[in-house]
């Protein structure tokens, strides 16, 4: 029995069927995109498919592995009985219809195993750190390459090989560039638009050390700038630095996030900063804890979670500088250290 | 208008809720991860929230945006009225129970839009095509490259970087390489295990080009390998060549996997072709139809599939040959040319 599937027991109501395939994987150390886990107080039992069957026993301890048949919900409902807890914001409606074809009495749960590994233990946190030295050597290596005359998509794949050369697993997510105008819509895909003289550059991206990503935005200057331009870059690493210094335990997501908007608010960019400040980080790139207006989340220490606000100037481009940091009882552990300084690049 | 909302309209018993991703950028065009797109006999409107709202307006023609808060299900579900099809085994229970709350009577449906997708158009089989020719041309290069003493997952990063340079977007899905015994794990990532002289290499890749895929896998020698090695390399091989020639239109998915899986179950590598023969090929690596023992489709022209059946040996290693092939109303259009002779590497 790990740790981790010894705290998730102490947490429940009652048995919890648990399929999210990443929360699985942190429960048992197994990976497989067709598997059940059942939690019960005195028996764990992992279900899944002929062909990870074998696999599953080879990785698992303590934990009983049933083999099914292709369709694990159908095979798994007739085995649930009494109240059981199922993961409400994973399972399709029409895994819920198999499953409600059993016996059981069936408990929408929501966030009972994320909230587990929302706070990270020393291992995870090692992982963190590693990949977010890598992201940091990556941009070293980016910052002293040419920018100007090449694509967006072209620096994205010369990202992707920094960083791949640095150690890196793999991406945390596609790399995102933004530069001139394009750089003004938050979710921009990088595009065959070639970078020019005198414009921003967000870039913003992450890698992986065993399973667990990191994440880091910075943006680059090419050249010159408008004095409004130079004047946004200095109001959004005001508020980034602002709401550094508002993480720690205890702290509300919302408060936080709200140091930033603010500071960006009471500046002539008032409105531009168009997302939430940030969001957990670990074996997936979003988890809990949030920290945006709508959060409820209060921050625990061992946290990891994205300081990142921008500011959206339609037309001109965008600023985005985003830190990974760890929650603690004090100022949190900044793992990106990658300069914030307004770098020209060429 | 698109062709493809008046197809699917044409299709329809009520008014259907659109919420898979990939179903809406099908036929709409736009691509956001937080959207819904209910599409009614008499109307068509696309919600999604403010983040994405103004990119909508500017990519969609005929269809109202509607401008909804962050969570779209709840937004939406008073909207909605008399009776009204959702996707089934996209809408998680959670999602569900938002939608529950407005006055809608809600029907489950399963692969409305799957369906019109599975049969491409002239535009999408250029798209694969060309990304076929793609990992055609990688993998002639891969063959010229050194494999002994190269690890898994530095082969696997050589095959990345091959593809982007013959042209493709991005990976279909991640390289997958299994050497030695690890071939014999049908689903095996790369490892960091050195590949050695005298042995099989599976390589399973493909990329996108306009966001379609390909997908092809063949297996290498490093040097000289046994005789029943070998052997079971002509029988897979003779075993794919011959459920090629079943693929047509009208043919039974579930038939056109038993062509194969009878050739392997009848010589001494019975019972070790151990997952479906194919599946379809398009904006997702995994699609309608497929090719498998319990399969229930039956095959159109137009639609594209993999051809892929495997052998694979425990402790000596696996074989896997897939083409990638367009059903035509004769013999199926091979897209994926690279040779199928057991190419020896060093």
């Amino acid at each position: 029995m790990t740790d981790r599937l010894q705290r998730l027991r102490e947490a429940l109501e009652e048995p919890l069927l648990v399929t999210d395939q990443v929360n699985v994987k942190y429960l048992t150390g197994f990976n497989s995109d067709n598997v059940a886990l059942l939690v019960e107080p005195e028996r764990v039992r992992l279900f899944t498919d002929f062909r990870y069957a074998e696999g599953a026993r080879g990785t698992v301890k303590d934990v009983e592995v049933v083999e099914t048949k292709r369709y694990v919900y159908a095979d798994v409902a007739p085995m649930l009985s009494g109240r059981v807890g199922f993961e409400a914001a994973v399972v399709s409606y029409a895994n819920y219809e198999a499953l409600r074809g059993g016996p059981a009495e069936l408990v929408p749960r929501a966030g009972v195993v994320e909230q587990l590994r929302a706070v990270k233990e020393d291992g995870e946190l090692e992982a963190i750190r590693k990949a977010a030295e890598i992201s940091d050597e990556a941009y070293e290596r980016l910052s002293r390459e040419r920018f100007i005359g090449r694509t967006e998509q072209e620096l994205a794949w010369l990202m992707e090989q920094l960083l791949h050369e640095c150690g890196g697993e793999r991406l945390s997510f596609d790399v995102a560039i933004g530069s001139g105008p394009n750089g003004a819509f938050p979710h921009a895909d990088p595009t065959d638009r070639k970078i020019d003289a005198g414009e921003l550059v967000i870039v913003d991206c992450g890698t992986t050390v065993q399973g667990y990503a990191s994440d880091c935005t910075r943006t680059f200057a090419t050249g010159s700038l408008p004095a409004e331009v130079k004047e946004a870059y200095a109001v959004c690493r005001e508020a980034q630095e602002a709401a550094l210094g508002g993480v720690r335990a205890g702290a509300f997501g919302a408060d936080v996030d709200a140091i930033a908007r603010r500071r960006i608010d009471a500046s002539q960019f008032k409105g531009l900063f168009g997302h939430g400040l940030g969001h957990g980080v670990g074996m997936r790139i979003h988890e809990a804890p949030t920290l945006r207006p709508e959060s409820k989340d209060v921050l625990e220490p061992g946290n990891v979670v994205t300081v990142e606000p921008g500011i959206y100037m339609p037309g001109k481009g965008g600023i985005r500088i985003e830190d990974l940091v760890v929650v603690t009882d004090g100022d949190p552990e900044v793992l990106t250290h990658f300069s914030k300084d307004l770098i020209s690049v060429e």
